[in-house]
């Protein structure tokens, strides 16, 4: 579990006059990525190592409960939903006080980048222990 | 139903170098507004009426098939999967050539603007006979 | 003048493996914004009041010295190049480390709301001794 | 010379009602790589040549002349206003019917990428001939 917040800026409004629904997407996977850095780990690390794998995304999704607009300040909790065999579920929870926003997933798949493009691989199970944290 | 296209953009790649997931919903949500045109409605009229509704979304969701890239062109098909007493819920098919490449949904609840903000309200009966067309 | 710092975020990135282009305008933005909020300002005031004022932009440049890369961590200054008579002009220079990445600036013009739309202003001068600093 | 229209979408308007500044660069930027389509090359080929040269960004930039809504229809003009030895300078002109929307640039460097990473080259002939028209 990681919490961090957020501030929505102008360009994650419309002319709704509040934050896009599409804007949550990226603001999930900035904080999934902020809890694979507190893992020590990167989606796309600097130097490739032979063990290193990555994470495409199968599954996005997102429930909006109260509208969000320019400046307010968003808690983001990210938390592991489910692991399996090679994917893992993030599930998100966003609110501004203590009023809830929105509340989305994403799921991703571990998988080995060779010669041949991406391969499917069971989680590594140190990445397996510290997602069970 | 309605079927369009759309060109991947450089804009709407990330240095994976495949279109990024979070692209897809804005595509989604040009569909949508492309299917309401074919109805003679817009999600923001320009000049509003006492009877005008709006449509905000409660969900939205999508699954990754297969990856998109810079300039592949993706046919996206739209179709109403449900309509309720105030909500419906789009479908989206996006495929490349006979690939299928993602598949999605957005939900969105009818609305009345007026002086006390959104208040949820049936769909009108010629926008409900439009929808289940 | 104002310091900030900004993480590159995945979807910041293109194809080419580099952050977008058009990427830094955000950034820009977000960096004048947080200005104008240390000034006790906002582009966007909550409740309107008579005196209120607004920016819409005139222009906007970057010129790019450096590619800047996911997770980097950008450096931001931001400051007031020009006041005139209602316009002001904001530089930006982004730097990774002692490596200067970019340079920007935003031109805004101080204009009035009011029921015949937008009016071009003076800035008054309780803003332009702030801008002045 | 390349003319070109766009729709203005959603995720292009903010909460002033208009299309964001920066949403006018990935429209200059996709114009451009029509007209680069037009002349059969493309700016991130499928297949890798020995040849291949690669065209980083060096400045951007765009005068605002009236906002763009939602929905509006936008015709893009590009054009090559500057070849030189090794960048070419692009000019574009949106306009909504007659009126003009938003001037802008773009300035690109041509370049060819090696084991060493980017290197700037002089422009191919064969390149500067579609430019010059």
């Amino acid at each position: 579990m990681l919490s961090t917040t957020r501030r929505v800026e102008f360009r994650d409004t419309d002319a709704a006059g509040i934050m896009h629904f599409s804007a949550f997407f990226p603001m999930m996977e900035s904080a999934e990525h902020e809890l694979l850095r507190s893992w020590g780990m990167s989606v796309m690390p600097r130097e490739r190592g032979p063990n290193d794998v990555t994470w495409p995304r199968v599954a996005a999704t997102c429930d909006y409960l109260a509208a969000a607009r320019f400046e307010d300040i968003l808690a983001i909790n990210v938390s592991v939903l489910k692991v399996g065999n090679s994917s893992v579920q993030y599930g998100f929870d966003f609110s501004r006080d203590e009023t809830p926003i929105a509340k989305g997933t994403l799921t991703a798949v571990c998988c080995r980048l060779d010669t041949s493009g991406l391969t499917k691989v069971p989680i590594p199970d140190s990445v397996r222990q510290l997602m069970q944290g």
